[in-house]
């Protein structure tokens, strides 16, 4: 049996499934972890969800995602600020250690991006508090930067570091192959984060070619050195969940869900045991 | 009447137009410069190209494009080498100052992109006594990210700066807004490179939403802020070319190259004028 103890799916790779099916779905095939979605808590309950994830066993890797930043006026980034906390207590509710934030990219007719970077931070900061207290982090996403308009305008590791270093605990990051795998700094900046910066590990391959903008290959079926990724991760002591999270209108999004779990515990199963086991 | 006087149309902007067409094209619209394509120069043959910019009184701004790099084997990698210096030959003759250098991205079936960057640095450093003896710049033109699979390798300005830092004199880059916008470095990396370094600056825009990988915006219709990057330039003291350069499958490839023309002009001609205009 493969060590597949790190491994969590992130439910947005099964996007046919219910929550519910989601979860009874992972327990059948043994995969421990799960990535939630907002939307499918919403649609199944948060109570409802968290009492089943309770029963069912599995431990929850990340939530997905928090609420954009993209409003060019106070009172819009006030709003988005506020509908975060309420994503924070939902996400605690459900037992996820973290909130992974999605920034949110220009505000509409904007072409600031410094200025809109600038404001995401202070968005970002006036989360703390409420996170804190409810003992979930915000986890900082890169998203790639062919997504710099229109879903974030955080678009390296290095920017989600320097971020963390400024704002102070309660903050992480989360390493995505889709997002990073291309960044020449990217194995600097794992290792200058350490072992506790990183939230999660999000995993999935570059496809080439690259038919739209979500178009993710399953693990293997890319250009994406995950091994190599994994172990700066290891170098760095990280050992938290190795999540898998497929946006693929073309393919897998198509497919029957079972097919898609059955391939990604095959293909994920080397990136997705213990720390110690692969160091040894 | 506008300041043309540094404005270049790369003509794959107006990919319509043979060479001939295109010489004729932007003389009769009073643009002074043309960023020249490999192709449509051996169409027309090397010497009718460079009689007829001449003619025209045109100047070239670039050469597009260097062959790609994206060789696993020695030998072809040498090939690539030996491909090249007959490039910058073809260059020469049509009187490019510089080469656009699209490195190329991994090879068939490889993951090991550092490798890969390793090798491009190797090529490069090939070409310098060729390019130099010719008095022709290796211009690192760095590609966006979403391109580091399939087209090149060099993906920000500042791999491109530290390349030309450690191959010395005969390199330079090419600032492209659609490659580099959403890049938080590039300020400093274009502070950092200084008047002589940049060979090139290429304008568009970025589309919102981008429909496929070849989807720029004419100049003003996107949400990169040109101004400010030009602005950053200007600062640097870089005073050479501002090419307009226009991938569009759906959109300006299909229109009649006389409007295209008619309205580059119109909007670029803000960003297309001297230096000391615009400093003083």
């Amino acid at each position: 049996m493969p060590d597949l103890s790190r491994f969590a799916l992130n439910q947005i790779t099964t996007p046919k499934w219910s929550m519910g099916e989601a979860i009874e779905g992972l327990r059948r095939h043994g995969i421990p972890g799960i990535g939630v979605w907002r939307r499918f808590i919403d649609d199944y309950g948060t109570a409802a969800t968290a009492r089943h994830l309770k029963d069912a066993g599995l431990w929850v890797a990340s939530y997905c995602t928090g609420v954009w930043f993209n409003r060019a006026d106070d009172a819009g980034l006030q709003a988005a600020i506020d509908e975060n906390r309420k994503v924070f207590d939902q996400a605690a509710e459900v037992g996820a250690p973290c909130v992974v934030m999605v920034v949110g990219g220009l505000p509409e007719g904007s072409k600031d991006l410094a200025g809109q970077r600038a404001r995401v931070r202070d968005g970002l900061a006036a989360l703390r508090e409420h996170a804190t207290g409810l003992g979930v982090t915000i986890a900082l996403e890169p998203l790639h930067p062919m997504y710099a308009a229109e879903r974030a305008c955080l678009n390296t590791l290095k920017q989600a570091n320097d971020l963390c270093d400024e704002l102070g605990a309660g903050y992480g990051t989360v390493v995505d192959v889709y997002h990073c795998w291309w960044d020449p700094e990217l194995k600097a900046e794992i290792a200058r984060g350490g072992a506790d910066r990183v939230s999660s590990f999000h995993i999935c391959d570059w496809r080439v070619p690259t038919r739209n903008m979500r178009d993710r290959a399953m693990v293997g079926d890319g250009v994406a050195d995950v091994a190599a990724i994994r172990s700066w991760l290891d170098e760095a002591g990280y050992d938290g969940p190795v999540e898998l999270e497929l946006f693929s209108e073309l393919d897998w999004w198509q497919r029957d869900p079972e097919e898609v779990v059955a391939i990604a515990i095959e293909r994920c199963a080397p990136f997705a045991g213990a720390l110690e086991e692969r160091t040894a």
